[in-house]
């Protein structure tokens, strides 16, 4: 289906627009079912919480009714939300007032391969580190020169994410999803204060598992404790959750938590 | 005058472009002085040398041709030239093959107040950092809201600029301008190793000044190097060189290095 911007179909954009320009601006990639976006209000909330990070006046409340329209006419697929600070003059001084550009696109579900989700994946060790910036950490944003550069490391097929570290060595996530363990029953994910990806699906994971009356704990994991780790999976908003193999010659068994929490995220995906 | 879009006048951009998804590309803000731009060969330079880091297969003589012929156009003034890897379809992964989209966009001359070339400007403690990340280092890519984030911390003019350091505390930049110091005769500029932008204006500079013989260093400084250095400014590639009068308490004088650097400049940007 067509894009819109700014609630009207549309495939071109200003090029006067700060998105381009500077990246001055965030997203949110969402599965869309039967006419609904899947996890909306963690969508919103991210969204919401990262305009005030980035001084941006968006209209929420406009933004999620043109969505929530953008999904009905989708029915099911992928809906990818831009919002940028919308035009800009010459300068990083954002304007005053400045415009937000809200723009929606529309695509199919991607079409990951099923062994991905039934058997696991193996990692790629991307030598792209993620730097340390605590003012961008957790935000969706559209600076991801580090993704793309990190993307590009590998082409073949045998390696569906890639393993991102920080400039310090810290794990912290993949390519294009968030990384959990289990570790003596605790599960665990990486801290976000300095780098990567607050994703939805992780938000959400973190709560069902909360719910379920297991431990969880979100702190700092180096290498090693990746290795050690019980059961390692990947999670993000569109595929849900895949369980991880292999990193080079370390495996690791796919493990019953994993599966009770891909269950969890795959009732949410086809609801 | 209108923007051009891979030579052709045109104001709107492709929705899919990865300049606008992912700040995937680059860019260059060239002066632009009775129909040609200035320091030509170091923006080419600097443009091709970040296609490479980058892995964008641009062809830079049909790009130097088209900033050629819409400088002739333009008369005087800033043209800002726009690399981007192009269209991409969903995820990070760039496109095999990518066809790079050139971008420019024409503008006046910008007026700042003659008082900062000639009184000295004061620069803005930003508290924004900027995070270490040598892969991106010194490149003009199109992921700036670091520079947006800085650049938003001050709205009074007293300040014309805005000192950025990293997030280790080394001295870098401006927001928009390289940053020089002169301490007991050497000419010093930060290592951008890490982070920042490596502005033609301190490449020529540099070059210029070894070739009248002074001493020039790259390398770290920190605040108390800052403080205690005999002069300090600024420079970039439309304005040249403004000298530095103050940071907080702290005074510096304009010193005879400043002046004849300053000169140099005008030099440049006014032939």
């Amino acid at each position: 289906m067509p894009s819109w911007i700014d609630g009207q179909p549309m495939e071109l954009l200003s090029v006067k627009d700060r998105g381009l320009a500077y990246g001055d601006g965030l997203f949110e990639t969402i599965a869309v079912k039967a006419g609904n976006p899947v996890l909306l209000e963690r969508h919103m909330a991210r969204l919401g919480g990262g305009c005030v990070r980035l001084l941006i006046d968006l209209d929420l409340a406009l933004v999620r009714a043109e969505l929530l329209a953008f999904s009905r006419e989708l029915g099911d697929g992928v809906a990818k939300l831009i919002v940028t600070r919308g035009d800009g003059l010459r300068g990083y001084a954002p304007p005053q007032p400045a415009i937000p550009r809200r723009i929606l696109q529309g695509g199919t579900q991607p079409s990951y391969p099923a062994c991905n989700a039934e058997l696991g994946v193996r990692l790629f060790p991307c030598a792209t580190r993620l730097a340390e910036q605590p003012l961008l950490a957790g935000l969706k944003h559209l600076n991801r020169l580090e993704q793309v550069l990190a993307r590009a490391e590998w082409q073949d097929a045998e390696h569906a994410e890639g393993l991102m570290l920080d400039t310090s060595g810290r794990v912290v996530e993949g390519v294009y999803s968030n990384l959990f363990l289990l570790k003596d029953g605790v599960l665990l994910t990486p801290d976000l204060a300095r780098c990567g990806v607050a994703g939805v699906m992780r938000a959400e994971l973190l709560a069902q598992a909360e719910s379920h009356g297991m431990r969880c704990d979100v702190r700092d994991i180096d290498l090693d404790g990746l290795r050690q780790a019980d059961e390692v999976f990947l999670c993000n908003s569109l595929y849900g959750v895949w369980p991880v193999r292999a990193l080079q010659r370390h495996q690791w068994p796919v493990g019953p938590l994993t599966r009770k929490l891909q269950a969890i995220a795959r009732d949410l995906l086809d609801s």
